[in-house]
């Protein structure tokens, strides 16, 4: 079994010195958020991921989830768990007040969401679920759903699930088949019944709650073809009597779950509706505008992947930290006689600080966009809520897109720090690789979300919030190259090429996506891949000029604020280094890229 | 089950135009090695490949090796594959005729050992072992232990294993502990009994021979501590009779198997040696020497866990292009109101272009390597065998760190083109990521094989054969300086950029290694990358310029010339354009690896 403590400091300066804590507890409605509070939240929210979660992640692993003749088990111990989590109110943190929620700020739920994925990245699939089924139902339901699944599903007793995917309709959404037929009788009164299959749900049927509350894409017999002719429907497991109380078992059924490479604890599953009168379902919102609501509600789900991909390589990182500072092999290169904790040896601290350097950067970033959301949801002012929602917008793809793909580099480093025994499964290594895979891929490939951001977030609007970034970013290389001392002056150069390999880009982006838009898609992806590496820079060299200043004010926690200045040294070296050649992959790699036939191949 | 077809025409197309198998034919007992046999043993190998291991490789992951009281069952089907492993005589391939192996030389053993590899990786792992103990034998075995064991095993008919790890001896094999005590009996005459624990033996035990030939690293009482004091025993599982005929059960026993991320049919083993009276070994070459030994049968199994890396990269590929062609999906871009197959999507054709530019570049610069080694071995002229072996011995670490390291990157981006079905299990594309996670760990993990290059294989000799290298770059570079067209301008000007960062790195390495060894290996895995990507990169540019003759004069293949130049250029803009990156981090990066305090972590 492995530990897990949550990295409270790492997660209150960045809250408190790059996020801008004390601004989001200024929008209304946030006030609660005292700095005090929080500190509070993000203790007791840290003693139950490492008391409760972290513990069922191996044995979860291992066990996985498993079917039988419909029903779905959760490994042991899951049940339980899943009992104190809604007992502790953690699924309410940030949903309204008005149907139980806590209403903090998203900035605040952000760490505690963290945690939770950090200690369990199975088990807290179910939640995030449920966030976004309770986000669909808050933006589009009509007052009679909100009323009889919103208290629940905010408490947690009811769980959520997103149905989009079928075996024909993945990434493409145009595709779906699924059938909505409109219906009334006097039990239910106006409703509509659904026929079809959809697969990769995740909870999609499992032991943990009362009620599971299906939230379903499906189409209407006239409705248009393509994504234009979606609606998207509640369908709960058990139908809700008038009183709240639980009625009749739906007609939707679990047909199977996956055997997939992690996550085993999260069961994955085919969802048959229909088989017999149809599912009932209840209409959100309008006909036909599923998908876009579904659009809205991404950038949440969106959101909490990437930080998934935070989550796992903090865990994989603490694990292979405590590996490393234990095992004793080889001499110091610099001398003696006896072998030493392996921590000593530069490669393996090279790869250290990559994990951690690394992990540091993705959490500044999507901690500084939480708290774009909030400003985007909650600020009096309506220009600064749309700048923030478009920097929030731009930024939710490369937090998706880049925390998850180096997630899954730096689990498999984490993986290579163990040596043989990172191979063993017993270790545990192994099991952050497994799981951290499937994070590049649902909710939206790392395509999908380098198309988006190319596409939708930056040549639709010329480049106009990237420009904005990049000026903010141009003010941090000013601050450093006022600033003092020799990691200064590299973590400035650095930056500075990788503002100006990011410049590059956008300004190709936005002049080649009307005359060469397959040019730009095959370059996407590296793109993301540098504003992601830029943007993490960007919040790693603010951190080091904060750093610096604490320093210079005789800080009681030097040795924290050190650190942090070495790591952002290390990231220019290491992670920044690699802007300058992203670039020339972006603006010149089209041609080999497009060149070949399909027979070439 | 997913098919494996040999890469026949790319591999005829290496060893020809890349490797010169022509001048190995040369080479004094190569003469056989016609191309005219050549192609028609790797037909034969594809054949067998595809038939009769590839069938076996998902069942085998599936199944797994099992463990019952001592004794191990490979998975079904395994027995039957290896009886017509051995009949078609393809473990004697390269080995001396006189113990009945076919003398081919190495460059033509290498396709087919890339074959198996891709086909069934755990399968192959078997035949690697063997060969590695019987080279051991041919360098430094007795004639008496020769005659005894080598026809056996060069037939196959007797596989051999490698025991070096212990508990507390991995990397540093300094601390092997297991002993060896002179005895002398009757019935045995001169020998040794062995007493000690080994982990993590590949196939140390297993059904698919009659007999298992223990190489076993241990200590005489005697002996110097460290290093130094390493002896190499052969410890077979039956005792031989003076006949032949097998004898005894020796005392050694398998205790375990371990419970791995992959290679699942491959047991890997827990061995008791002298649980009772001692396991009886004969000494090979002198005592002390053992681990000489090792290093230099290292090279050769070194080499072949790098074209692991090759073979698993062409087998994910091969089940991602097949899955990219036939799942329908989405618009294309340029227009159209159907979806198409995925293929036609630009990130899915980077990701293809990717794992294919991968592939053959690391398959041209390991091919070119094995023909290096066939001249370091045959060639009659003193100095040119000692230059290859020079070039063999300074490569053979980038073909083991970089090729294994692009292998698991590739097969993640396998997964990735199947979007959701990679992460289910039985879609067959997650095992290749799984199988590949092993090969940058054993036989020496990536921070050792960068060790070996910076410190013993350039350091030492002041960057003497580096500098050749560079030197053979340049002259392709001016090649291409000459070649027509955009494809090749491109190509040079990023493999220009490539040969200075290689030559800057290899500048810095020579001058630092004596004032800063520490700075050195914080940068030996980026410089390791750099070396495989630029090395790899320079062979690319061959083939193009190569390609750009043959479509000259007409070639009736023109379509896998095109095809071969735009492969070469995805490569230069999207491989080689991180080739100034990653001298950075070289050469600067070091201050920002070692500047924690271990507290600090």
């Amino acid at each position: 079994m492995t530990v897990y403590v949550a990295p409270l400091k790492d997660m209150q300066f960045v809250l408190k010195e790059l996020a801008g804590l004390d601004q989001v507890a200024k929008l209304p409605g946030c006030e609660d958020a005292s700095a005090e509070l929080v500190d509070q939240i993000l203790e007791e929210s840290g003693r139950f991921c490492s008391e409760v979660l972290a513990p069922l992640n191996q044995s979860g692993d291992q066990e996985g989830a498993t079917w039988d003749q419909g029903r779905v088990t959760t490994p042991k111990g899951f049940i339980e768990a899943y009992r104190q989590f809604v007992e502790g109110g953690w699924n309410a943190l940030e949903f309204p007040p008005e149907f139980g929620g806590q209403g903090l700020p998203k900035l605040v739920a952000t760490p505690v969401m963290e945690m939770r994925k950090a200690a369990n990245l199975s088990f807290s699939l179910c939640p995030l679920l449920t966030c976004g089924a309770i986000e669909a139902l808050l933006l589009r339901g009509t007052d009679a759903l909100k009323k009889t699944y919103l208290p629940k599903m905010i408490e947690g007793s009811w769980t959520g699930t997103m149905n989009l995917t079928e075996a024909q309709a993945g990434s493409d959404l145009a595709q779906v088949k699924a059938k909505a037929v409109r219906h009334a009788d006097e039990r239910l009164g106006e409703h509509y019944r659904i026929f079809g299959q959809k697969i990769f749900i995740t909870f999609g049927e499992h032991d943990l709650a009362e009620n599971i509350v299906h939230l379903v894409l499906a189409r209407t017999p006239d409705a248009p073809q393509g994504v234009k002719g979606i609606s998207l429907f509640v369908v709960p497991k058990f139908l809700v009597n008038a009183d709240g109380s639980l009625g009749q078992r739906n007609d939707v059924h679990c047909a199977s779950i996956e055997h997939k490479l992690g996550i085993h604890a999260s069961p994955t599953a085919v969802l048959i509706f229909g088989e017999k009168e149809g599912a009932v379902g209840f209409l959100v919102g309008q006909e036909n505008h599923g998908l876009e609501y579904m659009f809205i509600m991404m950038n949440a789900a969106r959101f909490g992947v990437g930080l998934e991909g935070v989550a796992i390589s903090d865990r994989a990182y603490q694990q292979a930290l405590a590996y490393a500072k234990e095992r004793v092999q080889s001499r110091d290169l610099s001398g003696g006689a006896k072998p030493v904790p392996i921590i000593r040896h530069p490669d393996v601290r090279r790869m250290l600080m990559s994990m951690k350097a690394h992990t540091e950067a993705m959490r500044a970033l999507a901690y500084v966009v939480a708290a774009a959301m909030d400003i985007a949801h909650l600020d009096p002012d309506a220009a600064l809520r749309a700048k923030h929602q478009a920097f929030a917008d731009m930024m939710i793809p490369v937090v998706k897109g880049w925390s998850t793909e180096t997630a899954i580099e730096l689990a498999s480093i984490g993986i290579q720090v163990h040596g043989g025994m990172g191979y063993v499964e017993e270790t545990g290594a192994a099991q952050h690789l497994r799981d951290a895979r499937i994070t590049t891929i649902y909710e939206g490939t790392t395509a999908i979300q380098s198309n988006d951001l190319v596409g939708r977030k930056i040549a639709r609007e010329g480049g106009a919030t990237a420009k904005e970034v990049i000026k903010a970013m141009r003010v941090v290389e000013g601050q450093l190259a006022k600033a003092q001392g020799e990691d200064m002056a590299a973590i400035r150069a650095a930056l500075a090429a990788g503002i100006a390999a990011v410049e590059d880009c956008v300004a190709w982006i936005v002049t080649s996506y009307a005359t060469d838009i397959k040019a730009v898609h095959a370059g996407s992806v590296p793109f993301l891949k540098l504003m992601g590496i830029v943007c993490g820079g960007w919040q790693m060299a603010r951190a080091a000029l904060v750093a610096q200043k604490k320093l210079a004010a005789k800080d009681a926690d030097a040795s924290f604020y050190q650190a942090k200045i070495a790591t952002a040294r290390f990231y220019a070296d290491h992670v920044l280094a690699q802007a300058t050649g992203l670039r020339n992959t972006v603006v010149r790699g089209a041609a080999g890229v497009m060149a070949l036939t399909e027979e070439q191949f």
